[in-house]
């Protein structure tokens, strides 16, 4: 274990990002570590989590979560250490994850942090497989979709941190996958490192509802959409009687490019259903769920493909790339081993 | 009861509407009675509903009903009384609903009608408050929508014939109900005739997100929708956590005139549904339900405003009524009493 530094540096809100958000929205500020009061525990980070769901922390009002100031520390999930502690559950040496925030030293209430058993993962799996986007996927697929063997599952940006591991879960559990990414090299992970049934390239798609069409004969059981626009509007031509719309997320869609949905009709006569859901609305689930995806990930049903980029500097970029379609897998920010 | 004809007036489907629908779509066409064979009936007809889903029949590919060819029957809902029976289940001068098309004395397999039980309504109140319209406000309030008392309930078109028995079905289990409807006149239906707490005349109002908002200040837990479009977009912007849109009708959309949805992203962070459905879905339930609403109907705690038109040359008329909103209440065509 490393010696606390004195300093703890972050990266704090510069600006709220009016599009795609990167390191102009973003500035780093070293401070002195804060030494834990009663209930506190000062950290290392050692991971941190870059996440679609930050553009909308970044906004005035997010809805679901208090919104950040200018100025605060970048609100994050990731793994850490502990460094020292005042906090009864947690001892120095243990591993954590909760909010931690960009920063490197961070001193939290223990209260708000989950240690973590090495048994079930590495630190970074507790990120990746075991995390919060492969518990949004498990929920949104089995909960909000409610899965049935046999169903034909549509995943859009199948290539991402929730599309492979969406996809991945249906399969174990009896479905037909489709994966829909951009590019040649995205749709060949989707199916050979995913072992998605088939990928469509939606770069390569003039007629994305034709292309689902032609690989979804039967029509959509499940379209789980991380995208929304266009996308979503043509999976909608093609779901099936009660098929099911998992709405996780819209990362194509941003203040500054906003597409219209002209098929929501097909709901009415498909009688099916849109229906959006917050990961941690299962929390109660979250451990019988996690251990259900390290028996999966050790049998070597699932994995998940993880892009690091290296040091806590590397996160604002990171962010930038995770809009514009330029990481491949789930991207994670190593701040130190 | 009358001698039966020997001739039965029909009104055919001309050709197919690309806008509002309207008398243009049809013919009228006089053809012999024909005599019943085994399993069928010939009946009078006495009442025919115009329904927004007529223009989803005349589609092409109306996807959960067979289409209509040009110069088929139009389709439609009714009520009549037995002419003449070859069918054990019926005799002549029993009451009947189900699909008799636009034509005054047609022969039709005996299985494919509901017989009616006059205790529990007239005639017309079986195309009315017991008919199609009333049971589809019933299962979208209460099956798709899970409505709990105390909850506030937004319906579009509430003037309408599954609007304003969506609002009152939901007032009787103790929801707060705000109606939407064009002009004043149907405004003050909406609040006097038919209970709404209060009323959105969308006529009027430029921002339609901020009047529901005045109208909904703690949000909106059941949208019901009607009519899709931006009153449907402008619902969504202020949908509450766990909020339900009951996706019923797009009165508001056709091919000429869609406008796109943008807030569906709302979903993700209100943890909402959009859900669409076919009220013969519940057939089963029908009898159940129509026992309820005849009960709240002798109470008087339910009412339906009928709007009759004599005649049954007048369908098509009021097709096209139905569409530009001309009409106050559910629209009926009275062909002979």
């Amino acid at each position: 274990m490393s010696e606390p530094a004195t300093t703890n540096r972050t990266i704090v809100v510069a600006s709220r990002p009016t599009g795609k958000p990167g390191p102009e929205n973003f500035a780093s500020r070293t401070v002195p570590v804060r030494a834990p009061v009663d209930g506190e525990v000062l950290l290392e980070s050692l991971y941190l989590s870059i996440d679609p769901a930050m553009r909308v922390w970044l906004e005035e009002d997010p809805g679901y979560v208090p919104p950040l100031a200018i100025g605060d520390v970048m609100r994050a999930f990731g793994v850490g250490r502990v460094l020292a502690g005042r906090y009864d559950g947690l001892s120095a040496g243990d591993y954590v994850t909760g909010r931690l925030g960009w920063q490197s030293q961070p001193t939290l209430q223990g209260a708000d942090l989950n240690k973590i058993d090495l048994e079930l993962g590495t630190p970074i799996d507790w990120l990746g497989p075991l995390g919060t986007t492969a518990l949004t996927a498990y929920f949104g697929i089995l909960r909000i979709g409610q899965l049935a063997a046999g169903e034909t599952v549509l995943v859009s940006a199948a290539a991402g941190a929730v599309g492979q591991m969406a996809g991945q879960i249906a399969r174990v559990h009896g479905a037909r996958t489709v994966g829909i990414a951009g590019g040649a090299d995205k749709c060949a992970l989707v199916t050979d490192e995913f072992g998605f049934d088939q990928a469509i390239d939606y770069k390569a798609e003039d007629n994305m509802a034709a292309a689902i069409a032609a690989a979804c004969p039967d029509g959509v059981d499940i379209y789980f959409d991380n995208v929304g626009g266009e996308i979503l509007d043509a999976a909608l031509t093609h779901i099936r009687q009660k098929g099911r719309v998992v709405v996780c997320g819209r990362i194509s869609q941003t203040a500054g490019h906003r597409q219209g949905l002209y098929n929501t009709g097909q709901l009415i006569g498909r009688r099916a259903r849109m229906e959006g859901f917050i990961v941690s609305d299962f929390a109660d689930e979250f451990d019988a769920a996690q251990r259900w995806l390290a028996a999966r990930i050790k049998a070597g049903e699932i994995h998940q493909k993880i892009h690091v980029l290296d040091g806590l500097a590397q996160a604002p970029e990171g962010l930038r790339m995770l809009f514009t379609g330029e990481n491949f897998g789930k991207l994670v920010v190593k701040v130190a081993d």
